[in-house]
């Protein structure tokens, strides 16, 4: 089953507004077994809308829309869509009824921009949404599924996942055509090109299979891609190419399918009955906000200190000034000091202690922008590490982030 | 001068990474004049980029490729774009001096796998790319300049920076057909369609212009889209339109531009010359992190401390432990000790507390999932507000960080 999708909105169009819906509803239709041929973004125009349905219907079963359907005058989505499917709006009883209890219980009026939403095309199946007030709608228009969404993240997730994600699993089981499944394995602490080269040649060990390379700040990806009719057939290939990677590569292999390394590493500390704290400086509190993103959290996370100035390294987390003063706040010393203070205050198995030049100003010629020291306190002692991350002030705290959190994971894995 | 993007591989296809690209190039464009008119994304296939990129050139000017030039065997771009134009790869003797001292200066050896990275096409103009190995090119044919850059996001902006957006703007300097300008205006504490009420009917004040309502969790943006031939006349109608809006909404308004609350609430301490610190439990260092996202923030960051745990929060800032058993973690009292806290521990002239239940857990009849305190302590006292986020983790945590800053910012405005 091909299935595209397309976002429409001059926000997206001319990039105020980044499309996380695309990746998120790309992921869900892949992990059900469907092929997502092409994602494309447009603006709120109806000639270019209805040129883009007119194409896409030639080669997809299933095109989703988003964005379009708020209650503001540029909405335009809900009218092209009927349009385009000969059908026309009528004011439906259900929908209205939802739009009153909902404003009701927000202690509001439902005015007459609020009750347009309730006007819907008459012969789509309309879609709940629990988290608005637009509703979504599914269109059979000559042999293609059109179904319209919400932009809003939140409203277009419950609605996959309550209506749509339901109805394509539901298509697929009377699908035989071979489908594609993907594996996924995330490795720390290797470079894109290390990794291909203690694979191999891929034309000798992938088969029919495919294998994609994805580096990002927190390490590389590996994407495994099987075809095969069967399940079995698809599961047999992804474990032997599995296998033929921890071989190679394993010592690097952090997890695998949808994890995050932050996830790993609570769940380890988790079996383990142990705990973490954190003293952050050039972070800032980036490295505690991916601790406590992971749900259950508070079973090995306890607290940290954001030591930004000097001063709050000294008084709140008990380094020593003549440390700062002699070597500067980020060096091997400080970083280690940053690192035993919060161990001690918060009483945790472990602590990360960050402290860096994270830019744009700040550098010198010996610690120039970039330069972190990252440290890791624990029963074993407490070691520190420098990393020179460059001159990018989002990049060089994103990869304090993944580093550190690589080297607990390597002290506990 | 019309742009197409076009994003080439499996790994955002699928939906496994974010076109973070897509936005960046999409905003960078619009702002030098260009009209983009689509984005798309599709898989590492010859014959689906070949159609993809007939069909943009029937009407755009200029297409944006990223992505699919790394150093393994899933990269086909390259030399999909050379056969596409015609063109043979050569030996580039200039790229492959530039690989060998980017090894030599990491202490790497260059590899065979490295190497072919400077095999490029004859013909088409080498963009330098200064942060990584594959270089960025520029193809001309038939009328339309196809520009190939790489997926990772930044080597693609430094290549956007020195080569392609100059580039632009010598083209566009020649042109003289109508522009359209934006101007965006945040506004925080109004829901959309109570912003589009107070602003009255789009029909009588906008004229030929637009106006867009884009909702995140940080408050409405409003984006205003003026089309004109001249500089001065775009120029007069954004200035009549601000001028209507701030009259009807400008209390809400807290920033124009490209600005986030972080900052503005930033640059109003420093003016100032007031300080900051946080205390965070359910946020988990989020709000810390925002606010050190701001460069220079050290003048008004001083640091903060993560209370996840009673005890730290006991230990930490010197919550009073009966106020928590007494009312709760999640309670006023408790907030605004946690506030009061950070304030004296840290010298602030403010603190912000939060603290809430973030979910999946935690949640009770009386303080449901979603439940935050949020209070601001300062000169004028200590206050607390209570406030329903929902049910989602990731979206809690963020409208805290949202709710918190619009808070400090009516106080400071």
């Amino acid at each position: 089953m091909n299935v595209a999708l397309c976002a429409i909105g001059d926000e997206v169009r001319i990039g105020q507004v980044i499309n996380t819906n695309a990746s998120w509803i790309a992921a869900a239709c892949t992990s059900c077994g469907c092929n997502v041929r092409e994602h494309v973004t447009i603006a709120d125009e109806a000639q270019h809308i209805v040129a883009t349905l007119d194409r896409l219907r030639q080669s997809c079963d299933v095109i989703i829309v988003t964005g379009g359907l708020g209650p503001t005058h540029d909405d335009i989505t809900k009218d092209v869509l009927t349009s385009y499917t000969h059908d026309t709006l009528v004011e439906s009883a259900d929908w209205l009824a939802y739009l009153e209890s909902w404003m009701h219980q927000r202690g509001r009026e439902l005015t007459e921009r609020n009750r347009r939403q309730a006007l819907l095309p008459s012969r789509a199946t309309v879609l709940p949404n629990p988290h608005g007030t637009a509703a979504g709608m599914m269109f059979q228009h000559e042999g293609t599924t059109i179904i319209v969404l919400p932009g809003v993240p939140t409203e277009m997730k419950a609605i996959m996942e309550q209506s749509v994600l339901p109805w394509l699993v539901g298509c697929l089981t009377h699908e035989s055509a071979p489908t594609t499944t993907y594996h996924t394995m995330m490795t720390v602490g290797i470079a894109e090109s290390t990794l291909a080269d203690l694979l191999g040649d891929p034309t000798v060990f992938l088969g029919t299979s495919t294998l994609a390379f994805l580096p990002n700040y927190l390490g590389v990806r590996m994407r495994i891609g099987v075809t095969a009719p069967t399940a079995d057939a698809r599961d047999n290939e992804v474990q032997r190419l599995r296998a033929y990677i921890i071989e190679r590569a394993g010592r690097f292999v952090y997890g695998e399918g949808e994890t995050s390394l932050a996830e790993v590493v609570g769940r380890l500390l988790a079996q383990r009955g142990e705990t973490i704290a954190v003293a952050e400086s050039c972070t800032g509190g980036l490295l505690g906000a991916a601790l406590t993103d992971v749900p259950g959290c508070s079973a090995w996370f306890i607290g940290g200190v954001l030591a930004y100035s000097n001063e709050s390294k000294i008084a709140q987390l008990g380094v020593d000034p003549a440390l700062i003063e002699q070597h500067g706040a980020v060096s091997e010393p400080v970083a280690c000091a940053l690192a035993d203070g919060a161990r001690a205050r918060f009483g945790t198995t472990y602590a990360i202690g960050i402290t860096g030049v994270a830019g744009p100003t700040g550098g010198s010629a010996e610690k120039p922008v970039g330069t972190v020291w990252i440290s890791l306190a624990g029963l074993h002692g407490t070691e520190a590490h420098v990393f020179q991350f460059g001159n990018d002030r989002r990049i060089n705290r994103e990869r304090s982030i993944g580093t550190a959190l690589g080297l607990l994971w390597k002290r506990i894995r």
